[in-house]
């Protein structure tokens, strides 16, 4: 590689300067400096960065999803920088702790001249929950309305034209879509599955009517569970009845992909399948961290506001608490334990796809 | 103090012998030992094992509320230990990520051995919930029903036992009572503090209705919620109205507890509020962490089983998720900064109560 | 699988009547209990639950190993096995912070009760040591004399028979040099690969001779240093140097498992290197935990004693801190960066080859 | 308190535009953008932002102990913004896991370009080393050496400057000796304490002597180690013994400082100690996280470079590794575990004084 030329000095090449004074509190022009406010303006500028590296991360994931076929060389890279978005979220979620050292009559010192600045304002947050594909139609209604309300005009439009980019759920649905395995012709698999998963929810039913020590409105409810769980493993291979759990939210990937999701977590011990394995894996716990983030936040929301309004006049402890059950994106995934069976039921793989499925070492024939 | 007379061996000392041969897996008496069986026993049982030590600081802490009058030196060891309490949470909180290695798949080569175990017949669990306040009066419904089902009546007994005996709640709140430095005649503290908090009220309204970025259902919702704020203010300082908002469930403290709740965390700068606004804060946080700790919980449980039933034959996920936001216990103290005013718009204190909350070194007389 | 036959209570399932009544404080029979030696016998208690979960993983991880040949499908099973003890070595790390909650002066209301009783006698701890590969042979000085002395004959016979049995580290070794893709004839590889490193060393060398900033003796320092390098680099592909730099403890790994190792580093994206890859930055995370065990510790010692002797009449922090250092089991692995290349610089794979690393899916062709 | 006049939007009060622009890698400009320097680059800013945040805290507290007198309610803001510095350091510690998902091989496509820039050029990271007690005599050779070396002669000029106003501890050694209740005459506190602490290390050596499983050479070692703690003990008293000490490095703190911080760690349960006993315990654990965040960032070093040099031309590693043990402010504080008593042997305060150490409530007379 080049060797470089100019000497590089560190506080430079961080461009420190720019850096460390970009932290100008509010309550400092009212002459009344509050001491806390710079943590607060620190606090965000260090979550701004690092959504700029979650962001820089997911456009280069979405990249290599963008081509027709995704090589396995790019799933080692994609998993890679799926893995380190998770490391930054669990660092953003303990990162809450610090502004917590923030005690709710320190915020209330300054509080008063940042209205109506929100972080609802957050356009990198935005940006990042589009591209992961929480787009306005799946968002919750309340957020529906607010999710650009609070933003100027050339955010607004800036955030509306991503929207129409496809977000990476539409690509992974995209490429889950297209794993060759399941035109598997002559291997009936799927037959084999309802067959043993009839026998699974039977056994379930069974267990519920047996036990002793519930209450009967309770035993109803648990069978009522059942019921539902069922109809949902009928329309796993039906069409018709697929599209209709789709419409009503129960499900939002393709059936297509839910099913190939579906057979890569059932037999994600096969070397092939461990890496799309570890990607689906990954897309959980990016929802799932993005899910604690929200909650954790709508409690520190609460704690230092108590039931009072947010400087961008909403109770943002309300709305949070609300997001945090409805914009989730990866659900699918996440529910996947519903459709699993244990390994010992499992359909052994024919012997040509097994050895499809392992590796093939020129060197070994 | 004394010297010890035996030589002591570690693993005597641990009793190891017992300790490392509890663990026997279901599965193996079915010839069909699962691997992460062992997990899923040792995960229980350290948690298990931390519930003892969290039962052993919380009895200590409940002795020394039960004296008549709790002295400062008191106060350092009980904050001491509650502490120690929220350090252990948070290690429980971190430890569902062990739990969490073990995948769904895997979680179905043993659970259908264990129904119908479950963990709401964690007797120590359910004796920490009544010890910190969360009697039968206060659970949700749900919980109401549940909370006992599923136990054998040598548990039951043994629990509804305990829920005659004073919680933690209720000693903190008769502490709170005893209070001196309310029945401060003279110092006319709530009026200033009333007249306070309608200016403040007032300048929230006038904020949301000023914004002009918000839509009007929203801007609505808002007024409604300052109004609900304004009657929380009211109910403070007017025994009946506060009574009400009691019943209702609004406030769960004593008037006469909750404002000397309130002084502490206004003066909590005071020397001598020291410990006492420690003391609030603890149980704030071990009430967060117990929170959050029932919401990744449910989060596990979800992964583990989707929609499908747990082990106890109930939808556990379903159910932790109703019990993470309804089973609070301090939410008065977590709401407290509802009812916060900046240290500038705080009434000054009176030279002679000032001078009874600071320290007094007969040195320096 | 089989249905189970017989109703499970949680209570017996876990064992709690002897798990929960294990734990007798020295400073009871003394009639001066402590409250923290509760603390400390649990805190180390849950060590030892957690030390025989990772145990039971590394055990099932060797058994697989002892096969003359790996499979792809196993290496999934040991790599998810080594994460887990990650996971876990993870909480132990943290676990550190809930015995520091004990002050010094509270563990010294008990700690001469427990005189001579210590951790160094946890025998768990030593077989995970040695079966991690850490054996006699490697100890530090002054830990082969130690290592023993403590333990009762019973505990030592034990550990010593151990000693016999292939370790981790030395099954990994086997494992690494029966990789076929070393003899890959015809593909010239590590005759490119020394030529770039030669080149990578000039340019290191030109770089520390062309720094202006730094002060003559640490140039020299540093030019001693890439000397150093030079030679590993040297003995790397010299089966006589190497074997000389083994008998001095630079390198621990034989050479053809070295090469090996460096080889999947080099080209850990190829798909079939993702898992060969995986493992081996497993050992060294494992590896990396430990040691940052042994430090945390090291230091709660010495904040709990000062340099004050430990109940097992040693100075424990003094002794933990130098086995920090030494005692580390796959310092080849840690320190591979040594002898990686730029991508840039690496050479091309043959096709062959490369398509040998890669994924052949029967229905592709 | 003045309510604001002008509306504040979120990007323009964090000045995003300058913090997000701020991020130019330097293999762009070589025409070979490297993904992962931009990872490089925002945790390093981040790194910078809250190393600002804790200067930011430092100077205040440092600004409160520049009084003659520090006053009670100064205590609780001291004591506040040391915990929230800890609080912060433990993310910085935490998120070293972020750049360790770096591979070194990805490292090395770009950090050739960043010669011969180095972190060692953090000029907030030596400011915080020198505010904190960190000053040149007290630095370990190498580093006396090297602290400047890398520095232009500005970043240079600015800290030596620094290094002439007193730190924070020295202003704490300040504050230790203007403690009152050490000359409190007629009671001869120090005389009983000797002869407690006389006998505590006669039974040490019977202890050492006693056990029977050490080997004669660690037995020896061990009585030499209690010998030189009698020295120790013997110096606490006597002026000229302790200044010896102090200039071979055994102590830092004056004989005053120590006996008063040893005064309140001895009876820190006394109310009038909760505070000066708590800023004693952040101050070991800031030293202590500082130490921590050495030592795992000496370990990354190792694992991105493995024995190769660092950017700066220095082998980062080595040299970390040599500052994690040696570089240490308040190991007076972090040794006071030796000079402990347990509380069954502590002298009981006379009334008068114990009296002093309470709380006085006006109201109560």
């Amino acid at each position: 590689m080049q060797k470089n030329t100019t000497p590089c000095y560190y506080g430079d090449y961080l461009q420190l300067e720019k850096l460390l004074t970009a932290q100008a509190p509010e309550s400092a022009k009212y002459a009344a400096e509050a001491h806390d406010e710079t943590l607060f303006i620190i606090v965000h500028q260090v979550y701004e960065l690092w959504f700029k590296q979650i962001l820089h991360e997911l456009k280069a994931v979405m990249a290599e999803f963008a081509h027709a076929e995704v090589k396995d060389e790019q799933l080692t890279g994609i998993v890679h920088k799926l893995k380190r978005i998770i490391t930054i979220q669990k660092l953003l979620n303990t990162q809450i702790g610090v502004i917590e050292t923030m005690t709710p009559q320190d915020f209330m010192s300054f509080r008063d001249y940042l209205v109506p600045a929100s972080g609802f304002q957050s356009v990198q947050f935005k940006m990042l929950e589009i591209g992961l594909g929480l787009k306005s139609g799946f968002r919750i209604d309340f957020d529906k309305n607010s999710f650009y309300s609070r933003l100027n005009v050339k955010d607004q439009d800036f955030l509306k034209h991503l929207e129409d980019e496809p977000s990476l759920f539409e690509r992974i649905e995209k490429w889950l879509e297209r794993m060759p395995f399941l035109q598997l012709n002559n291997f009936s698999f799927w037959q084999m599955y309802q067959q043993a998963t009839d026998t699974m929810l039977a056994d379930d039913k069974a267990t519920v009517q047996g036990i002793e020590q519930i209450a009967e409105h309770e035993r109803e409810m648990q069978l009522k569970e059942i019921e539902r769980t069922a109809e949902k493993f009928a329309a796993l291979l039906d069409a018709d009845k697929y599209q209709q759990l789709q419409q009503d939210g129960t499900f939002r990937l393709s059936q297509k992909a839910m099913l190939s999701a579906l057979f890569i977590t059932l037999y994600q011990e096969e070397p092939m399948f461990n890496l799309p394995f570890q990607l689906l894996t990954c897309l959980t716990e990016i929802d799932e961290n993005l899910t604690i983030w929200r909650y954790k936040h709508a409690m520190m929301v609460q704690r230092m506001l108590g039931t009072k309004i947010g400087t961008g006049g909403s109770s943002g402890h309300d709305y949070l608490k609300r997001t945090t059950e409805k914009n989730r994106i990866y659900t699918d995934l996440f529910n996947m334990a519903t459709f699993l069976l244990p390994k010992s039921d499992l359909p052994a793989l024919p012997k040509e796809i097994k050895r499809g499925l392992g590796f093939y070492f020129a060197g070994q024939e």
